[in-house]
């Protein structure tokens, strides 16, 4: 903790210049990395507590992420989904957020070295989070766009724009098909919910805004390597999404694989090309760890880090792990809790009690997962949900959906922004403005 | 007049690929280069008319330049102050839009050649606008932001926010001074707003998102070459806005030339330097100009296009221009009208009404310029307001001010948007999310 900067208020200095600048403080410090839903229920939990707060991203807000897919789909604007850490720790001097990317762990010296500068920790807590794994394809993964951050959702909704203008512009046939062709790889609720926006933006928007086509020029595929959609869900969740797709005119194609895409024609391992210039990858994810972990600790299936029922990383003194890049290993998880918001939401709590107890050296609890259940939308008035040994679908599961994501969006300004959104897009007024502004370009996403 | 498709609607072909493809018509063809305040005025006038209105712009938006640092300065979303050709032509079946960047005009054959294909036309309507003026200086255009389009806007939004992070990151006093010091050159109304808007965020935003460091680190300059600010304005307007901004903490350089910066210092003429990381340019515009038209046009100061006063181009048959690109040369107004919204309107609906009547070959008046007068804002309750003869300052020349530029917006749903934010900041309330999306670097800005 020599990491200090001067008490009067004039500007921070430091000993070093590679030192990140902190207040000063004599309290533990707990320095989080990632924002996400599991980092921020831990700032959340250690407001006014007499610990220091460090949170490092690389962005300087938090993104809610089940969202993305309406931004791309010109749903919802960005502001309305991403939120700034800053407006979240206002007032809290116990909390300070440093914008900078992490590179490495240095654990012997208690470090964390950033493409900024260094900062040292008394607590290291990882909630880094996933990336979109292409399963080494290198051809796939150039030419695709993911789903995993804002970034992603502007590029595919600037993708799919100028596609369409695109083919309002050429004379040929073959090629107008491609740029208003759509493939969407991976049959999760990112897919399936990807899909379902598509579509309707085919069925509604498509016509006010495009009269030099008639709508089913528009063709969106959804691919999935296994029997069923949504296969984290029930049956009955399953099956009936799979009829929500096809009312709205997706072809879903189940046991199919992609093994390549040029950037026009997919191809998949039962031999099937589709000529398409849009093309969404959301078929898989895999951990993103800094470096110097490597030999000290376990990582599991999907590069997770495992971590035990305290979320503790076995091997590394006083650092801890949570959210999806965290696998905790027990009897009743052997492949750890699903990478999905509530175990983040639910470990970020537990561990925001258990590091106030370890440093007051209380006695700790193991951390358990509460199943509050799943839910997923494919449309208007067309979700599914699964609730303990219920399942049920339709009006009621979509009515429970908007209501639940709208409560769980952080900033009073963005739920009223997205609810006014949502208001007025079911009395099918006009939402969102339909904006090139980015100038996008495959192999150079921002 | 061959550029024709199919009359199905299974989608267009056309005899020869390199065409942009345009829905089939026999009447006369009217292409508009350009959807800025004059564009637009003139698609508005001639909806429902005997023509076939063809709009081209490198961007699928109209964009209200007048608020551009509004966005810049995070008080308005973009979504806000830009608004889709495509929902402004919507249901008009005479008018279609194309997304493609003029390169050359070809008068012989009467065709215009863009990145994307090529159309001929009965008549063209250059609206092109103008673009930022570096006067040839190449290290001020590399290292500087211009503040003439919505990705010039973001940039600046982008380049200040990550400098204000990096400045709490930082240790060294000398980069933290640099990193919050701000120069705008230019001291018309973009520089005076811009300077204006940028103050109140260091008085309001700042304590709040910053508490690292006092909101007196932010420094604030703006320099111009003359004696005076809003030297377009009346003597009161002018030196009302300079109090106004004194009273901001902007300090104002007047009788200054800015001629070098390289990325952190602003060199000025009379020799002094000023340590920013943060410079924006706003000194000086110039006409856009598309190739094919040297040598048989006279093109006059400011790299604008002369026209007669029925804004035809002399020596090029039925080539007109008209708003920030033309400047109308007669003895009444020999250096051509001002570079401001007002004539661009004017212009837009006069030659609307004048090409129907050149069409049915009526007699065709002059464009005469109704100057209604200037209006400038410097902050909240601070406008100044020339009218005829009158000239007024403070609360009233503010609120009209808000009142002519909500009224001025495109589209509902942006007024709407854009009155909500006002109303909320006026009280004080947060208004818009400060995010870093796009990964701001200079000279890669898109």
């Amino acid at each position: 903790m020599n990491n200090r900067l001067s008490p009067n208020n004039t500007g921070p200095t430091c000993a070093t210049a590679e030192l990140i600048c902190l207040p000063d403080s004599t309290l533990p410090r707990i320095v989080i990395v990632g924002g996400g839903f599991a980092g921020l229920a831990l700032i959340k939990g250690l407001k006014n507590r007499s610990v220091q707060v460090v949170l490092i991203d690389k962005n300087n807000f938090h993104q809610f992420q089940p969202l993305l897919y309406q931004v791309a789909t010109s749903g919802l604007e960005p502001d309305s989904i991403v939120f700034p850490f800053r407006k979240q720790i206002a007032g809290y001097k116990n909390i300070v957020f440093r914008m900078a990317k992490v590179l490495e762990i240095q654990t012997a010296t208690k470090t964390v070295v950033t493409d900024r500068g260094i900062l040292t920790y008394d607590f290291l807590i990882l909630a880094t989070g996933t990336t979109t794994n292409f399963f080494g394809m290198k051809q796939v993964e150039e030419n695709s766009l993911g789903l995993k951050d804002i970034r992603d959702s502007l590029n595919i909704r600037h993708m799919m724009l100028q596609n369409l203008e695109q083919a309002a512009i050429t004379c040929d046939a073959g090629e107008r098909e491609a740029l208003t062709s759509f493939v969407i790889v991976g049959g999760g609720p990112a897919g399936v919910e990807m899909a379902g926006a598509l579509a309707e933006f085919c069925r509604y928007i498509l016509p006010k805004d495009y009269p030099e086509y008639p709508s089913s020029i528009m063709k969106i595929y959804l691919v999935e390597a296994t029997n069923r959609i949504l296969s984290v869900m029930s049956d009955k969740a399953s099956s009936k999404s799979l009829q929500y797709l096809k009312d709205l005119n997706v072809e879903v194609l189940l046991n199919e694989v992609v093994v390549d895409y040029d950037g026009t024609v997919v191809t998949t391992k039962s031999g099937k090309r589709i000529s398409a210039k849009n093309f969404i990858w959301t078929a898989g994810v895999r951990g993103q760890l800094p470096e110097g972990l490597n030999g000290r600790v376990n990582i599991v299936r999907g590069n997770r880090l495992k971590v035990n029922e305290y979320l503790q990383v076995e091997g590394c003194k006083d650092v801890y792990a949570m959210g999806d890049v965290a696998a905790v290993i027990t009897d009743e998880t052997p492949a750890g809790h699903p990478q999905v918001a509530q175990p983040a939401i639910q470990q970020g709590r537990y561990l925001a009690r258990t590091l106030v107890d370890i440093i007051h050296q209380n006695p700790i609890k193991p951390f358990k997962y509460n199943d509050k259940g799943s839910l997923a939308t494919v449309g208007k008035r067309k979700a599914v949900a699964d609730l303990g040994k219920f399942s049920f679908t339709g009006y009621f599961a979509w009515l429970l959906w908007s209501l639940v994501h709208i409560m769980s969006i952080s900033g009073f300004r963005n739920r009223l922004l997205v609810g006014i959104n949502w208001v007025l897009s079911y009395f099918s007024y006009e939402k969102s403005n339909r904006l090139i502004i980015r100038n996008f370009k495959k192999n150079h996403s921002q």
